[in-house]
């Protein structure tokens, strides 16, 4: 079972925690100034250090290998960077199975070890994190400071090397129109806050991602425990937010249902419209309205109903309309 | 069980047929010049006649004694016409259990015989009809001249006093812009066609009533028949062009689709969206792709879900939002 099939703690605003941790091997140049020979080397190091381990039964992609689909399906599920899949010369990837863990060989830093939960997980994605840190640590010599701590590419990830994000679900955040503000409160407080699939449309608009910015100078507990206390309140607020719409009238239930009602029953389904419809449906699976409905179906939809990871499934290239209507399909079939 | 919730012939394509007799009492002036006390005397007269034959268990309805709402909602249902609602002082109904026939008495005529049957079915219709006018033509002396026909108020009536009707179901062609073509052509053949809920949304354009013009110098035989011909000729078109809009694509199924989904979750539905929807659902059920729907289910909810009607079975008056509520849960669990 992939992570993402299950339904994790606070589910009804949070659905997945990401930890990110960049590492660099001391002996060679950063990979921007890397020769191809490099790569390769520092690549077959650390495959070689996971296979030995035998870490949670690892496959090694060569990036360069993959069909294009397969390359954006990767990154459309957050298993890899969206740069990761557009240049791929002398990049691997070490996908771990159910997909929770992956590590990127050649990105902007030598190793970037992540971890996937679904829910709010954070302290327990971390561990995982850690513990193929510590299989790494072991054969690899990281670049490493004893003030600064971690040497990275970049300076905004030097010390702790780590990323922690939420991906929340907040559609009353996002229509009551109180993410400006959020967004400029919770800045001053070390944390990022942007949404997940861009803001072009309301559907979109309601997956945001949360992340620490500060690798410098805390612990990794502390970076981490602080984007919890943030996230907390902001949960809060969604399901505050969420209340009150709902008390308003019959209008949330309506639009609730009637997405609901065309997920399974269109026989056409674009990827916006099914982000905006598959938004309300969630909206009502977290608010105790459809009860025959798991987050954990909604959430595995939300992932695989990507254009790249649709072709990437079905083995093959399909054009617009042919994705439209296996997605609807496919929707239909799982919301039946 | 009433006439609607039943399947007629050519169901997919015709909703109902209709005969109207106008009729005058020879020794009373037309309405337009009654006093109060005649039109008494003819109400009585009339009702004591199909009483006395106990001719298929008639209800007397003093109009003036009715609710605005029950009164609309006779109108709604074709029972009366939409002036006899407005208009009440004076005059009475005779309805007829299952509301197949009903007889307005003190509209433009004395007495206005209607009949009413689901699908094709003219020739029987006609023939219900004629055993009300067989039953009153014993009792009253009816305004007739040899050369002319049965006198009416208006001359457009002259003759046979027949109004045959027809309420087509006509997506494909509304929706092909042939509509405008068709009303010329058959024009010219003594026929009218015009939208049953006017003209307004695109909605409520997919129903048209066609009925014959012709009331002197034919056979109300002849009248039938030239309007089954040309009905017949519509319904061949209507099928044709259905078919071509399906093998175009899988757009009509999912917007047929869609709209069952809807129908089946929504929490708010307004009349012009309900015809909509219904109109799309009728549709996908006559193209055979909802099996588990029957016609008489939808065109009873064609009937029953327009306002006056809504009110009128729940007993109260509801302003639009309960209306839109109420609708939506009736639909829902119809649909179900």
């Amino acid at each position: 079972m992939k992570w993402y099939q299950q339904t994790g703690l606070e589910g009804d605003t949070v659905i997945s925690s990401r930890v990110r941790l960049a590492r660099n091997v001391a002996e060679y140049p950063f990979p921007c100034r890397m020769t191809q020979q490099q790569r390769q080397e520092v690549n077959e190091k650390t495959r070689q250090a996971i296979f030995d381990a035998n870490a949670g039964q690892f496959e090694y992609i060569d990036m360069q290998k993959l069909t294009p689909a397969r390359a954006m399906s990767l990154a459309e599920r957050h298993l890899i960077s969206p740069e990761f899949a557009q240049e791929r010369k002398g990049r691997a990837l070490l996908l771990g199975k159910d997909e929770r863990v992956s590590i990127m060989l050649g990105e902007e830093d030598h190793i970037r070890i992540q971890a996937l939960s679904a829910g709010l997980a954070l302290d327990g994605t971390l561990k995982t994190a850690w513990q193929l840190d510590d299989v790494l640590d072991e054969k690899l010599r990281f670049a490493f400071d004893e003030r600064l701590g971690y040497l990275t590419q970049c300076p905004t990830n030097l010390g702790t090397g780590l990323r922690a994000s939420l991906m929340l679900f907040l559609p009353a955040v996002a229509q009551t129109g109180a993410m400006h503000n959020l967004a400029a409160a919770v800045a001053k407080l070390g944390i990022t806050i942007r949404g997940t699939y861009g803001e072009g449309s309301d559907a979109k608009g309601t997956f945001f991602q949360i992340s620490n910015q500060v690798t410098l100078g805390v612990t990794e507990q502390e970076a981490v425990k602080n984007l919890m206390d943030i996230a907390g309140q902001i949960i809060a607020q969604e399901r505050s937010l969420r209340e009150n719409l709902k008390s308003r009238g019959p209008q949330l239930e309506d639009r609730i249902f009637r997405s609901y009602g065309i997920l399974r029953n269109a026989r056409l389904l674009s990827a916006d419209e099914f982000m905006s419809r598959i938004s309300d449906v969630r909206l009502g699976v977290g608010l105790g309205m459809i009860p025959e409905v798991q987050l954990g179906d909604v959430d595995a939809l939300l992932w695989e109903m990507q254009p790249a990871t649709l072709m990437a499934n079905a083995g093959r290239n399909l054009d617009a309309a042919a994705r439209d209507t296996l997605r609807a399909e496919t929707v239909r079939e799982t919301l039946k």
